[in-house]
């Protein structure tokens, strides 16, 4: 995928922050990197779930064998494999970190949760934190040697930042006491490193209510001295999955922390990492359905069952699970979608890569268009394929998906909740279609779309079809634009169909991509790719029908 | 739904069997299973998952309080309410124990396991025992005060059952003695009843290969002088969900038993009760996407977040997430899902009522028709929207859903095992197209149609609009048929994509009838039949679009 279909290794040595990256090196950080997934993090993932965290009087045990994983993880240098080398990191492409987490996900969801959350605070105080804080925390988090939290939501609202109610108070030495309760907090509090570094939204005595009254602050549980801080963790959520993570409730009694930025802009300094945590969530639920396919897959070529249709008599009593169409339906189907979520998402990284270190504001600017229209669709169709198709191949097993023996079912028990974190999936659909493809009337949308009609291969069969899909997409969302202009709750109601729509024409692109490229051949490719167009792809105008006939309602 | 829609009351009063059953009856029957359903099984739900079932040395324990509920149940006259009053049992219409099943899955899935299994059993015993079995089993079984299994999976073999090895030998005195092991045996062993009556498929020595080499034996967990039989129960599963049952490997060790019915007849035996555990399958799905959805209702009716669309400032600082559009649209569209569910299972009760009492032929055939076609679509469509429509309903709590607190991740995890037994979703498919609609060419399958057709209201928008689409159904079923003539595998790739299909159509009719009945009006009953046409009708479309390109691509 990455050289063939996707030309990582060039696009990227061409920059100078890479010029020393080459195919060679790329695919010897990832064979190490599937190395210590394997060895280390994958062995650990049934019983994190079947023993999962305990909380004992504020204290956070993970499951045994957590400690020991994260140590060896952070001291083999993997989470600052992305990070500024000045900082303590080794200066990789942003694409290998992508698949690095994808595997991590694949492998253990439950304990990947940890390191997963130290790329956001590490570009967060890299880039907000004043020098003295940099000095103290830099380093310990680029390394991960110390964790980090993310802590934004309350008990009385959700997905409703503005409405937070901890408070900041400033002391006289610059520092602030920060009081409130927050929820959700993923590795609030655990075992696994020797400090925890929570990022904290809070807001000052006179801030304004709202998201714009918020500020960003940094409270350790451990300061440089060696006290303990009055971050606490009140208890642990009890989850449908993801055991081997702690989800906390932490209670902050007028604990000590220092500001991140300016006060008033701590949603500004969270959200400039959004695009990256959201690419890690889309890369969750690309983990998570490889890792329950390959159990499918394996399932399916060893049990037999029935006679499957057009087969003749053979020298077993029945015949192989993969053989019977509506298995081989489901096996061919999932597959697509992974490889082509794979194509989306290591590109959506290779462009986080040239937003970054690209020396031409064009190509900078495309990348961001990428980045900001790809994004939300990737985040929600990918997690909830890793649900939705997960349960697909768990439907393989019959039975056997059932219990816990095969390992199926905790996949997707874990897979669901990255259908709600990280901006649940309907707040990504408006994210997508309110926020940005309406916000110019779909005109940046529009160079997008023609871009990703540039990138296609010339002349080919599937590429025609996706000019097609391209085209009417275009269309519908004209439509759509100006009868959203009449009614501002249209493109509320049809958000999540639109975004599917966009996600289909971007798996059409990227199966476009993966068909022209050397990548293989074989019925391990082309089952797949018949797969997309007659199973999958039909959704595409029926979540176009649905849209315009909501638009023909509101022009009514 | 039963006396609006269904006309329930006058149908089944006018036959012979049930001359004193009225509206009146019927309601304050409903009225006290809700009652009991209320108090006394509903509150062990979330216990029951948390607890589990223990098992130690061959013995298991169930929940606390599962056995008292049972108990109370079974002395209630509960598990008897459609039984016949020669049998102990109340002789009240099978449309009644339908609603009580579906009450008591919303309630706790997994307690209802146990009773659950006890029809099929006594329809067994009480049609193909001999006099002697049922002088000993048939009444125990009846009432309920024995619960019973049905042992039909073989480790190596799921939905196979012709490969089915438990070997079943004559002994001199005509009974049997079984050996083997079975798998999933759903209350297989347990505390709650002081017996328990396994109807176990075995092979006697001379039988042939395959499924016709099947018989059928009783063998319980213990004997009329008190002593306990050779069936053991050497482990339960660890699932996903359904924790309150447990789920048993059997071995049966040269266990004595007795013959249900002619050797090599023990699949029919057993089969003639499928369509109602079927619907008992599907009347779980309507059961666990209502409790989803009542706590997913009341919680958005309670919770602010942020601003809905066109919604003016208020004195909250947010709106309630029922205001809001994408959780509006999901609320809405579940809703509609289970109101049509509903009449469809309701239907199909009274239609096995009408099969068993009605004196006319030609209203026999037609029921036999309805339960023909209907009830593998609504196994498989109704099971399939618990688990995904429960997800959706999930959602609505964003993070909350994910943790135990709220219940519904429980519905979700206990629902997805109803897609699996009694038959995969898959399985129904096959079985609705290939060994039922295709099998005479889509002769029987088009009178159904019409029936369906002559049912609906005269003159209404909403009949006119499924005229339409029986009419498009069956054009594409005759091009089917024309396809599958060519080639044989064709039925088994669109088989999911056709019995999805006919689900909608089908639901198109229920709705229909709701639409045209009294049975309410206002926003409760317009915004879901709007979100039935919406969102969820376009699949109809969509799926055969499907089916029509595969026939074409046999064609070509």
């Amino acid at each position: 995928m990455l050289s063939h279909v996707l030309a990582a290794p060039a696009q990227l040595k061409a920059l100078q922050s890479f010029n020393e990256v080459d195919a060679d090196l790329m695919y010897q950080v990832l064979e190490e990197a599937g190395k210590f997934v394997n060895d280390v993090v994958a062995p650990l993932n049934r019983s994190g779930d079947e023993t999962g965290c305990r909380f004992d009087n504020g204290k956070v045990t993970t499951p045994p064998g957590f400690r020991d994983a994260y140590q060896a993880f952070w001291q083999a240098g993997w989470p600052a494999l992305a990070s500024a080398t000045e900082d303590g990191g080794q200066g990789l492409p942003a694409v290998l970190e992508a698949v690095l987490y994808e595997m991590l996900s694949a492998a253990n969801h439950g304990w990947t949760m940890a390191p997963g959350l130290l790329h956001g605070a590490y570009e967060c105080i890299k880039h907000h934190a004043s020098e003295e804080l940099k000095a103290q925390y830099l380093e310990k988090v680029a390394t991960g040697e110390w964790l980090a939290t993310m802590c934004l939501t309350e008990p009385h609202a959700g997905s409703d930042l503005g409405l937070a109610r901890t408070k900041a108070v400033l002391q006289a030495d610059g520092s602030y006491q920060i009081s409130g309760t927050k929820i959700f907090i993923s590795g609030g509090e655990h075992d696994l490193s020797d400090n925890i570094v929570h990022l904290v939204l809070a807001r000052l005595p006179d801030a304004p209510p709202g998201p714009k009254g918020l500020s960003l602050f940094l409270v350790p549980k451990f300061y440089a001295d060696g006290s303990r801080s009055e971050a606490h963790c009140e208890r642990i959520e009890e989850k449908m999955g993801l055991h081997g993570s702690p989800t906390c409730v932490m209670r902050f009694d007028a604990a000590t922390g220092w500001i991140v930025g300016a006060p008033g802009r701590g949603l500004n300094a969270m959200f400039v990492m959004m695009n990256a945590a959201r690419l890690h969530v889309a890369l969750q639920g690309v983990g998570l359905l490889e890792a329950a396919w390959q159990k499918a897959d394996a399932y399916a070529k060893e049990r037999r069952q029935m006679r499957a249709p057009g087969r003749g008599k053979s020298a077993a009593e029945a015949d192989l699970i993969a053989e019977h169409p509506a298995m081989r339906r489901i096996l061919d189907t999932q597959r697509a979608w992974i490889d082509g979520a794979r194509v989306l998402a290591y590109r959506t990284a290779i462009e986080l890569d040239m937003l970054k270190h690209h020396p031409d504001t064009v190509r900078k600017e495309a990348a961001q268009r990428w980045c900001t229209f790809v994004t939300p669709v990737i985040k929600a169709a990918f997690t909830q394929q890793a649900f939705y198709g997960g349960s697909e191949c768990l439907q393989v097993f019959g039975g056997h998906g059932y219990v816990r023996e095969w390992g199926i079912e905790q996949n997707i028990r874990d897979a669901r909740v990255a259908m709600i974190y990280e901006g649940t999936n309907e707040i990504q659909a408006i994210d997508l279609l309110v926020r940005k493809v309406l916000a110019d009337g779909g005109q940046a949308f529009f160079t997008f779309l023609s871009e990703l009609q540039s990138a296609l291969p010339a002349g080919t069969p599937s590429s025609a079809r996706v000019v097609q899909r391209l085209k009417v997409l275009e269309e519908v969302t004209r439509k759509l634009a100006a009868s959203a202009a009449q009614d501002a709750s249209l493109s509320y109601w049809v958000a999540d169909d639109y975004l599917r729509a966009v996600a289909m024409v971007l798996m059409d692109w990227a199966w476009a991509q993966i068909e022209h490229s050397k990548v293989g051949t074989g019925l391990r490719w082309s089952q797949p790719a018949q797969a997309m167009q007659r199973w999958v792809m039909p959704e595409f105008s029926m979540r176009l029908g649905i849209v315009e006939q909501a638009c023909e309602t509101v022009t009514l």
